[in-house]
């Protein structure tokens, strides 16, 4: 059974709608994954995703292997089990931790796979390629993802070619243990594994790394390492680059990338999927999205001001609340300030990605694309 | 108009149901005030006040004089417009902040009011009596309380003894503006003013300060200087004590009152309302009160526990999480955990006031009571 379904392409550039079925449910791309790092979209409840119309999002392998940890997943029989929740769930590998959190891996990475001290409690672990997929199959997420290689930015073009080789090894080794895993499932039931591709900002890294990893055949192909500090005209450039390459028919996923303009572009090059904490994080920070631009509430200038934070948002905080009042709650240290713009952020990006979705439908993303963004640098409301 | 009328009286206690009417909605008492000291009730979106049930709660006049501001509440027309929230709002006046932010009172109170640094900035302010009366006005609260010069435990008699004069002093000067305040709005449309009564533990300072009180005549009476850390045995003699000289036919508020076991307490001795941080406090602290007492939802004992919250609650908490998924939440630190013990909380209080109220009109107050203190020490399901 084909888990990708391309149902509408645009004419103009390399955008597509497809369906993604997943053993959860069948969901529409292009597709936005909020983060949930330990399983919950940080300050927001399941029954507020649902409002919101939140199909998918992605939790961390490397931070559920240490709260709540193997043993509770498996006594639940799995993340939808114990938080409750019949969405989709993407699970990364743990890849992006070995990159983030480098300060802990004091003997680097090696074929077997990486050693590190909990960012908790300073104690050993090791993953490898097979224990990050039988860790997601613990978690048992609708998609899984290879144990890469993210390099940080800027890296030498050896170092960077190392990590692509030993990202090729790992794939090789998961496609290997997922294979193994998913024998003793019924069809119906079996998680998808995407490959990860690496290389940093060498296209010919980026190339060997896709040929590579497109050659072990995957569900769906992501683009890891991207996001990384590289200025956005890299970014735009190896996307538009290794997307010419990617298989037509398998999803793509392009990984940490969530800033609006972003989204349009990668969306524009044939991408299917991204995720980013931005909207979340940036709202706990106080930054809102808006029709008009990116706003931060704490800023002085909204302590009066009566307007609702996006004037042409029908999510509940913009209904309910003034710029004033969530102002009010940022400056008091009100916790539910932060849950208001993390609500309405995410409920933003899903309209953005409904739009999106529709647009290519109806035959005119770019001309939807041109308009949006024009407004979204106008300020013109704000 | 009369503002309280009692619809049913227990026969064996001085339990009773009661109707308040405000310029806002007519809700029933015994009520229970959860805090909303900055105007919201800390983690909690106004829909969900309505969803659980909160008819009324209690804000702060000293916090929303330094924010919003009385500005852009005037701006606004009040607190209720500027927070967008139909239910009804009492204001406390800062009398208990005179007390709890002593440390801000160089100079002490005299008989003009309290001059005070602010907790912010340390800036200098001056609250009369007058002023508190305006300010609570400028609230738009439904429910205001006199300037009270609220004191610590243990205290001595004579200290108890002035504070009950200048609360006296100054009920009179509140009374005068509240009434040349009031003068200007038709009758439908008037805040209802309570006196406070002070005198700490000494009951013949209680009685003194209640005639004093009573004699200016209020709308309602409530008992303050109650819960600053005196023993249960002298919280419950002196408010018993008190309320044998209340009048019968006015609300009887008892400040700062809601540990499960006083509020049964306080209703069996005629009191018909209540305020309490403890719920929301307690909650995101990770306190949570089931019907089988309470418990810390940290303790390591509910990692596994695949049992809801109280498994005899009906919120959507104990619906939708597991304890072990809530003490994931806590335990990594996912802010969420907050407000769904907040939310818990906050329902188990309301549920259990309709409880109360269910049980007077019922005339079996006492034996529910007694059943229900039974069950919450039990700790059977713990």
């Amino acid at each position: 059974m084909d888990s990708f379904k391309i149902i509408a392409k645009d004419k103009t550039t390399k955008a597509r709608v497809g369906l993604l079925t997943t053993k959860s449910k069948t969901i529409k791309t292009p597709l936005f994954l909020p983060v949930a790092t330990l399983g919950v979209v940080k300050t927001l409840a399941y029954e507020e995703l649902k409002y919101i119309g939140v199909d998918a999002f992605i939790s961390n392998t490397y931070h559920l292997y240490f709260r709540p940890g193997e043993e509770i997943l498996k006594q639940f029989g799995g993340l939808h089990k114990f938080i409750n929740w019949d969405g989709v769930i993407f699970t990364d590998s743990g890849g992006f931790q070995v990159y983030s959190l480098r300060e802990l891996i004091p003997q680097g990475v090696n074929e077997e796979g990486v050693e590190f001290k909990s960012h908790i409690d300073g104690t050993l672990h090791f993953f490898s390629p097979e224990k990050v997929i039988e860790l997601q199959n613990i978690i048992d997420s609708d998609v899984a993802v290879c144990l890469d290689e993210c390099v940080e930015y800027p890296v030498e073009y050896e170092k960077a070619k190392r990590s692509v080789e030993l990202t090729t090894l790992w794939a090789k080794r998961c496609k290997d243990k997922f294979n193994q895993i998913m024998n003793k499932f019924d069809s119906k039931n079996l998680q998808l594994l995407f490959g990860i591709i690496q290389g940093s900002v060498y296209k010919d890294l980026r190339k060997k790394s896709l040929q590579d990893i497109v050659d072990i055949g995957f569900d769906g192909y992501a683009l890891g390492g991207i996001s990384v500090g590289e200025p956005k005209e890299l970014l735009q450039e190896i996307t538009s680059f290794v997307s010419q390459y990617l298989p037509e028919d398998k999803p793509r996923y392009v990984m940490g990338v969530g800033e609006v303009e972003d989204v349009w572009f990668c969306v524009e090059q044939g991408f299917d999927i991204m995720d980013c904490v931005l909207p979340t994080r940036n709202g706990r920070n106080g930054q809102a999205l808006t029709s008009f631009g990116k706003i931060n509430i704490k800023n002085s200038k909204f302590a009066n001001d009566e307007e609702k934070l996006d004037p042409e948002c029908d999510c509940f905080v913009c209904k309910d609340y003034s710029r004033a009042l969530i102002h009010h709650y940022f400056k008091s240290g009100e916790l539910l300030a932060l849950r208001l713009l993390s609500y309405h952020n995410v409920y933003f990006m899903m309209k953005l990605f409904k739009k999106i979705q529709q647009s290519i439908m109806e035959g005119n993303f770019f001309s939807s694309k041109e308009k949006f963004l024009k407004k979204f640098y106008s300020q013109q409301n704000i």
